[in-house]
């Protein structure tokens, strides 16, 4: 048999990168948990009438589709058989699909328990998503998102609380040096209202969230295109480029929204938030308003977010904003406004990473290995192990006999912390010699001492 | 549009089911970590490939299928399809598959990670799988296992490391009443040799690990069937109705097995299990030997174990065993003998909810919930919020300009533990009155007594 691997895309995580990806996880869980969200899981698939249209005709190709179990074929016309229609084959033969984000399953279970749920619903989801998109460097099939929402209000105290949590997480992680990038989509409105440009609203966000990647030279390149003139253009960047703190932005806004009702919400949407945060009692620091902040989500409609990490180079690493009309795609009449975050784990993992931001012993495995030289040795070390354990100190005893050079190996190779190794002498006198294996330091001890000085 | 739904089978996990999970996933992985097992995840999706002809020829058809993306009936040969051959055109339309159980990837990381990990290598895995059953009261199509296996060694010390982890699990969770029963596949092959019946050692074991739910009458019937007569099937049962404690059974089968090498393999392993777990330091209480424990998995080779909650009708909530030949299936031309564990979430939810022991206050949600009367108070109220969650206690604010009533009806809808309101009065003096929701009482206190008295 051929040697198995795994789908493209899709990776394993072993012990190391386990360890790490849970330091990341239990550090957004717990911010999560202290800013009042509660925990929702869904379902891997989802049917393929709650996933599809929701993201765009591209979104709708990347979903991956069950098939039908049993004689799926049966009910299939035979005419798009023959003509090997797969687009056409593919509502006959799978009714469900894998999970493309969050949001959509999350808006859906508002939906189905509407009833039950307390308003304002604050909920965390931490889950993977998969996606068909074709695998490269940085992106993946399957990947996690971790998401927290808030809907059944408009206060803009979840923008704050979103902002918040951000700037806890990354405090939580030591990522030092971040900038939470903040806008608002009637920001965006209003600028198109100002060009006379509403018609083609979601084109020109499109285009000018790319400015980041292809500059303003591109961007003018691709406006033009689109038939935007020159003294439209340089109003567009007049607007775009707008320096300053975010004080002068705001007071620029302000300005340039004047006489326009459309831009108007956005700014003092925008003013306070900033106000509440540093009612709050923090400084803004790591917020920035950004004009050309556009995302490409079609779904926002008030502020959104975008937070990335200075000097390294992976894109975004968390990004949201608030909807007015998610539950309405399932039908609901009622209007529930929402606001959300979703960090993105593998996204921060690379900038950790490369930033040897992991504190020293993330990876997780025993702390101490007990080693032995026959069997009564092995059989004590059974009661040194069980005292170990009950102390909270995760232990494991090599299990075979073995040279004591192959058991102290196995410690190195494994990172485990430290070693006691058991013969005649300690099974004896009860007294242990427990050794640093890092520094190679060795120390004579009781056991009641040894449970004490690891304590964890 | 219609209301949404769910797949078949397949559930939501809200706030409250899912705070109730967690303390069961957190108590099994607190334990997995303290014996030293490292954590690992493998995909969703495995290619077909390596899940095909693992799970015997019913688990093949219960293997959900992942359609492959874009046109995917182009390589298909015309014939399948036109007879709407189901089975035929499956493997040319649908490469990859959803995880079925944790066991069969685990093997798959090991043998193409061979020569990066270090043996003998103890991971654990906490992940859904899903598998097309047909849906009933607790049988589920996506459901979470949590298994621990050390492969890379045949000691037996691993075989007391599983039990003593069941142990540890029951303890944290607090279920008092259950029976860890242990047997061994050399035991039944000593049986099955005993009765010169190994031609048909499989069945014979399928139909033994009937004997919980049709009864002797019914494996009599079964097994005559097959064609076993009466002296052999007293022979049989004498030897699984064998009574009295663990050392009265392990005599029973040393005598039993004197003359056969089939069954003393087991027969001895039983007993070094249950020395080793007396050498630990722990009474076996609830170590039972129960001879006609066969279970249906077909890899297993040595010790095999399952665990029963007793008074509670939901079958074994736990269960496992060594086998020897896992990773050979992957084309592995070493012998890599593991021992696993695995947890089922599902069920030990269901047991701890009948028998009520969920601690109180599993639910997480906000501890503290501050309520205000007007603009002045809200912002007064943000320091206060700032101030609980830095000193970790979750707390939340009420997000919209709202009647106290509707506030509080909150707090109580959510079961939040304690309000606090902000008034003028509040803002002015420093103040506050903390409301516990539970008995109505409240307090007036400072700011950093309240910290210092929901410290958690």
């Amino acid at each position: 048999m051929e040697k198995p691997t795994l789908p493209k895309g899709t990776r394993d995580f072993g012990p190391l990168a386990m360890s790490k990806r849970q330091y990341i996880l239990d550090s957004i869980r717990t911010v999560f948990q202290r800013y009042g969200f509660a925990p929702l899981e869904t379902p891997a698939m989802e049917n393929l009438s709650v996933l599809t249209g929701k993201y765009g005709e591209e979104g709708d190709q990347l979903l991956f589709k069950v098939l039908n179990s049993g004689d799926f074929l049966k009910p299939v016309d035979e005419g798009l058989l023959r003509d090997k229609n797969s687009r056409g084959v593919t509502p006959a033969i799978a009714e469900k699909g894998l999970r493309y984000d969050l949001t959509v399953p999350f808006a859906r279970y508002v939906v189905m328990n509407r009833h039950e749920i307390t308003l304002p619903f604050r909920r965390y989801q931490m889950q993977p998503v998969w996606r068909a998109d074709r695998p490269q460097k940085g992106r993946y099939r399957e990947f996690y998102q971790c998401d927290a929402d808030v809907v059944g209000t408009d206060s803009l105290l979840c923008e704050m609380d979103i902002i918040l949590m951000v700037n806890e997480v990354f405090s939580k992680l030591s990522i030092p040096d971040y900038a939470i990038r903040i806008n608002h989509r009637d920001v965006l409105a209003g600028i198109a209202a100002a060009l006379n440009l509403t018609a083609n609203e979601g084109s020109l966000y499109t285009v000018i969230d790319k400015l980041d990647k292809i500059g303003a030279e591109g961007v003018r390149k691709e406006l033009s295109a689109t038939g935007l003139d020159d003294r439209r253009m340089d109003q567009l960047f007049g607007i775009l480029s707008a320096e300053g703190d975010n004080q002068e932005k705001l007071n620029f806004l302000k300005h340039t929204f004047d006489k326009t009702s459309a831009g108007k919400k956005g700014a003092s949407d925008l003013k306070e938030v900033i106000s509440l945060l540093t009612g709050y009692g923090i400084k803004e620091d790591h917020v920035e308003i950004d004009i050309a902040l556009a995302r490409g989500l079609s779904y926002y409609t008030g502020t959104i977010f975008e937070v990335n990490v200075n000097g390294v180079a992976v894109g975004s690493v968390s990004g949201g904003g608030r909807y007015d009309n998610l539950t309405q795609a399932f039908g609901s009449k009622e209007i529930l406004s929402g606001v959300g975050i979703s960090f993105g784990v593998d996204r921060i993992y690379d900038v950790m990473d490369e930033l040897g931001l992991f504190p020293p012993g993330t990876e997780s495995s025993s702390k101490v290995l007990i080693c032995h030289v026959d069997d009564p040795s092995l059989r004590y070390g059974l009661g040194v192990l069980s005292a170990l354990r009950k102390s909270g100190i995760p232990a494991e005893i090599y299990p075979d006999v073995a040279r004591l050079r192959k058991q102290l190996d196995y410690a190195n190779r494994k990172s485990i912390a430290y070693t006691i190794v058991i013969g005649p002498e300690e099974t004896e006198s009860g007294l242990l010699v427990i050794k640093d294996m890092a520094s190679g330091n060795q120390q004579k001890q009781r056991l009641q001492d040894i449970l004490q000085s690891l304590q964890p």
